[in-house]
């Protein structure tokens, strides 16, 4: 790590990290712990898990900011009450006082490719700072277990956080979703960009009764890929290589616009 | 409407209903009172102010679902403890037991035009609907108060239903984002498809202490247009035209992706 009083020191680039695990999450551990080094971070993450909060904020309620024990040794971190995407809009006015020179969320603990990236509160956090000009990563690991294995996952992390932050130009907007096979580094073919794998959710409720006899629902779902295309990031990660989607927050579908201005009459 | 034991009864249209500012919301009352007719209407919506949640979703916890009043004489109505997205989805399982034709959501009391898609209940619902294959628009109207007079959006609403269901063939994928000016009926200008403005909000937390002395935070913010196109939704609606901005899913940056394949090196 360069020393404070070094020349170097001022030019290095504040990363901002955070997840939606939580704070307490060994992911967001392991995503500090490999890219210590390449420059001032600053972790801000939910105080509790927040998974499949979308892009969701905070506007019926107030936010609480509390500054928590290291979860890697010398880094400063704080926990906040609210969703990812406040944990990037509340550190931004109020704790970094700037725009950090990246944004890194995870590491996610479970997939988040293909339609994931919707629900997904760790891309959406990646996504919000993409939004405010703050280049941004989103990286998930394809295993859900808290006692996953984030050594693979360390090393391409680090390889592509390096990548970004040598480039001359960094897109303000770049936003890119990482997703990560869970296999042996050995097994790991390499990094793949992709396009976003057109899937989907077929759900399925869970249908229960409460111990006084009414009914509740947990959501469920089995997930389906549609897409045979082996630049999908379906096919990627079950191919064994790193995905890297990038990923915008235009929304508008450009080719439905054309067909409604020749086609609609009012 | 249709009785009954009409023929044209089994063919007519399945119509979802929802929103997210509750199902109490004056909104979601004009939203079903101005497609009344169209088809068999369903209402499914939150059973309490969901504004801001995006594309949230409830796994944390259980939901639960509850037969409502009809908000308009003889609909079909129920309550869901969830998410606006989680309506969509319990709606399709447990309520219709199918896919229903459309999925109309709102109408929002306040605005939903450029960047707000992304942090809109109001919309995530539809474009959850588009994701499962419903065809989808959600409206929103200029005007927050809950007393807000739904006359002229009622009209626009109508007109743009009835030119959907219409359609020979109706795209599966389909998402509109439809915002109504507020002014009287007689200054609105038409409809105009439009692209989803560059704009963005600067943050600005309002800071307070509660009456332990202990820092909490509100969420506030101005909203920024960087877009000057006569072709987006926040120039529409400021020259009075109802903005039609057709959404996707797909969040690919498909030029991005052509420049990382080019230039990236591991």
């Amino acid at each position: 790590m360069a020393t404070k009083t070094s020349k170097k020191t001022k030019q290095e680039p504040v990363i901002l990290i955070t997840n939606d695990d939580g704070i307490t999450a060994p992911g967001i551990k392991a995503l500090t712990e490999a890219v210590a080094g390449l420059g001032k971070i600053v972790v801000v993450a939910p105080d509790k898990p927040q998974s499949g909060m979308g892009h969701a904020i905070t506007i019926g309620e107030p936010l609480r900011l509390h500054r928590a024990a290291p979860i890697v040794d010398g880094v400063e971190c704080w926990s906040c009450s609210g969703t990812p995407v406040d944990c990037v809009k509340l550190s931004v006015d109020k704790v970094l006082h700037r725009k950090p020179d990246i944004c890194l969320s995870g590491i996610n603990h479970g997939a988040n490719n293909s339609i994931n990236v919707i629900y997904s509160g760790t891309m959406s956090a990646a996504l919000e700072a993409s939004i405010e000009s703050i280049p941004s990563i989103g990286f998930s690991l394809l295993e859900f277990s808290i006692e996953a294995d984030f050594t693979a996952a360390k090393k391409y992390v680090r390889m592509i956080v390096e990548q970004i932050l040598k480039s001359k130009k960094i897109n303000k907007h770049l936003c890119l979703n990482v997703n990560i096979p869970y296999v042996s580094e050995k097994l790991i073919k390499g990094i793949k960009v992709c396009h976003q794998a057109y899937a989907k959710y077929e759900e399925k409720f869970d249908e229960r009764k409460d111990p006084h006899g009414k009914k509740y629902f947990w959501l469920t779902g089995e997930f389906v890929n549609f897409d045979k295309s082996k630049e999908s990031d379906v096919w990627a990660l079950k191919n064994n290589y790193v995905s890297v989607v990038p990923v915008q927050f235009d929304l508008t579908n450009y080719t439905l616009k054309k067909e409604l201005e020749k086609t609609w009459k009012f």
